[in-house]
């Protein structure tokens, strides 16, 4: 039978380099590429005891939800939120199976093929997979260390009128920068000028590492403009509670809420609604705040020991910035470095990263790479980096 | 803030009915309208022991999985398949979030803009929802008391060379019909031959009324072909454990499988793993096909008492079948009636049902609705009729 695909196929085409990751779930590769969270701090004994509590409230409990989301556990998140300066109510809300799905309907609802997207340099390489597969135009705006270059911005949304803006300004994925106030209330005035949605997309807010007097609000809360906010934020408990439970959130003017939720029924109905209960139920009767206060000490940690670790390095030419939170180191090699080439010799020495390019909207970056610092034990992270640095010697010149 | 959303936005609205039938989430409201399971037959012990042992087995449970699904799981669906006829392995398969997730990807990556794809006549609404949201141009063939007319089906895959034929064998939602042998044979020959995959929805199999010596081969066991399955099959666990686990499964040509994993990577990374290994600890350590069979037997002393009920009725001009299996009777009233109508006067007498004209692709059968009959107790359904009845009153003449 000769299969007559969707000419959007190729959009989808897995890369070479996700083939090479596929090795690294051998037991004897330690990764540093995966956003993979300590599996030894997930909560599992508070996740068993709220799973019985929703069991125990009746057999109501495993029939179908709403396509929203179970309306206790966004209000449990209206409630969170508001400690973080955000006011909304559940109608302001939808439950997603992951910030995933929140960029893939909100691309679903406000994209069509040949509509510009600007992104930050670099930036999540699954979003950049999902506003593809949508046919839509990307286009990278230059950050620094304080985010955004707003020069750039205001040129690229006068050049190019995009619909969307897709921001990480908290502890971005892959390079673990935070944007400065003042980049983040330009971005804000400025795309509201011409009219472009902002997509705030923040799974790690909560793990802030160093001086704890600094805050980073998110744009959504800085925005919060009666005449319709020009935020769509998400966020998720993959970093905080368990992935396994693929559960995220996405809040926005109802009235994108509205055309999200429609466009979810479409997409699966709703997502498990035995996760969503067992969330709520952790959220009341658990103490998540000071969960999650001990698994960002003790990523700082990781961090830190990975920071130490680079330091001791001679590694010419190489460049990174200790992360102000979330989950991962961003490496610059010299331009003559291919870090998919690397990534070949480093799978065979027993590490894995992920090469950068990837991250790229155009295509840039062939010399940098991501590691991540949250998953392994201190020991791991020792026998990686030795590893990584034996990879590292045969591409760098003394 | 002026929202520029997609030019697909429209095919995602929402419908009066699904306004009015929000309505029926009252409690006074007896509802004859969901697609929903009888809650107090829920597996409940077996799913929180399934649970627990997913939590014994250590903190690995609760991080990231694979986007195709957990293997294991896909391990036991294959086994239970092999019962069925069907030969595939876990790597002819996706793990869903419910079948309607697999409806979705498949649309993804096979149909573009202005496609043809042949649905029953009628068939499942909210896969209408998810063609038309694709774009798809949908063309209804016409069926009988044996599925799918096949002098119907060859004309129409003639004349529209579609890529995709949607259909829903065994009992049906929402006419409870199951195509007869000759049916499914003569629809896969020609589907064949003139290269149209067959997109098999088969959530209500296990739930066969009558006759048990009588058995309804899938479509995809019936081909098995050497070189390429024309059929994609799938199907769920929420009409046989529970829905809020939001679990479901699609079987086809590896090929197949292969873009739709890509697709789903992009849509939620993965469905949450959590029920995955749920499910499976439950197919391992519980008699699910017992319960199944007991899950049956009550679906059919539901779908007898309705079946009685009706009868009883003097509705001039109304006729119905008994369904040979599934979850729900089909009603077809006098020309003159609007069930759309009919069922404002419904809800206010407390009753409620699904007007026809949703499951129709050419937007006829105004004069049709849709009765569940597994999700109400025999008082709740007594009543029920009753007050159907007295709504029935007030547009048939006698």
């Amino acid at each position: 039978m000769n299969y007559r695909y969707s000419k959007k196929l190729d959009s989808f085409s897995s890369s070479a380099v996700r083939e090479i990751l596929k090795l690294t779930q051998k037991k004897s590769i330690i990764s540093f590429a995966g956003g993979l969270p300590a599996e030894e701090h997930f909560p599992v004994a508070a996740i068993g005891e709220a799973f019985q509590r929703v069991l125990a409230a009746g057999n109501k409990a495993l029939q179908y939800g709403l396509t929203e989301g179970y309306l206790p556990l966004r209000e449990s998140i209206c409630k969170w939120m508001s400690h973080k300066g955000v006011t909304v109510t559940p109608d302001d809300m939808l439950i997603t199976t992951g910030s995933q799905q929140a960029i893939d309907l909100l691309t679903r609802i406000y994209i069509d093929p040949g509509d510009v997207i600007l992104v930050e340099k670099p930036t999540y390489l699954s979003a950049l997979q999902v506003f593809r597969s949508y046919g839509a135009v990307l286009v990278s705006v230059d950050a620094d260390e304080n985010g955004m270059v707003l020069e750039d911005l205001a040129a690229k949304l006068k050049e190019y009128r995009p619909k969307l803006v897709y921001v990480i300004p908290t502890f971005s994925n892959p390079t673990g920068k935070a944007w400065s106030m003042e980049r983040r209330k330009g971005a804000l005035e400025l795309c509201r000028a011409s009219e472009a949605l902002i997509l705030e997309d923040d799974p790690y807010g909560e793990l802030k590492f160093g001086d704890s007097s600094i805050h980073y609000p998110s744009l959504f809360s800085l925005d919060q403009h009666p005449l319709g906010s020009c935020v769509v934020y998400t966020s998720t408990f993959s970093k905080t509670v368990a992935p396994a439970l693929r559960t995220g959130w996405v809040m926005a003017d109802p009235e994108i809420i509205r055309h999200m939720a429609r466009a979810k029924q479409a997409a699966d109905l709703h997502s498990s609604s035995l996760d969503q209960q067992t969330l709520h139920q952790l959220m009341e009767h658990f103490d998540l705040a000071g969960h999650i206060e001990f698994v960002r000490k003790e990523y700082e940690a990781r961090m830190r020991q990975m920071a130490d670790l680079l330091a001791e390095q001679e590694w010419p030419g190489v460049t990174w910035n200790e992360p102000k939170g979330g989950m991962f180191f961003w490496l610059e090699l010299p331009e003559s470095v291919d870090t998919a080439e690397l990534l070949k010799t480093a799978v065979d020495l027993g590490v894995a990263f992920v090469p950068g390019v990837s991250f790229f909207a155009d295509n840039t970056g062939k010399n940098t790479m991501r590691l991540n610092f949250t998953h392994n034990d201190f020991e791991g992270t020792v026998t990686g980096m030795k590893r990584l640095n034996e990879a590292m010697q045969t591409v760098l010149v003394k």
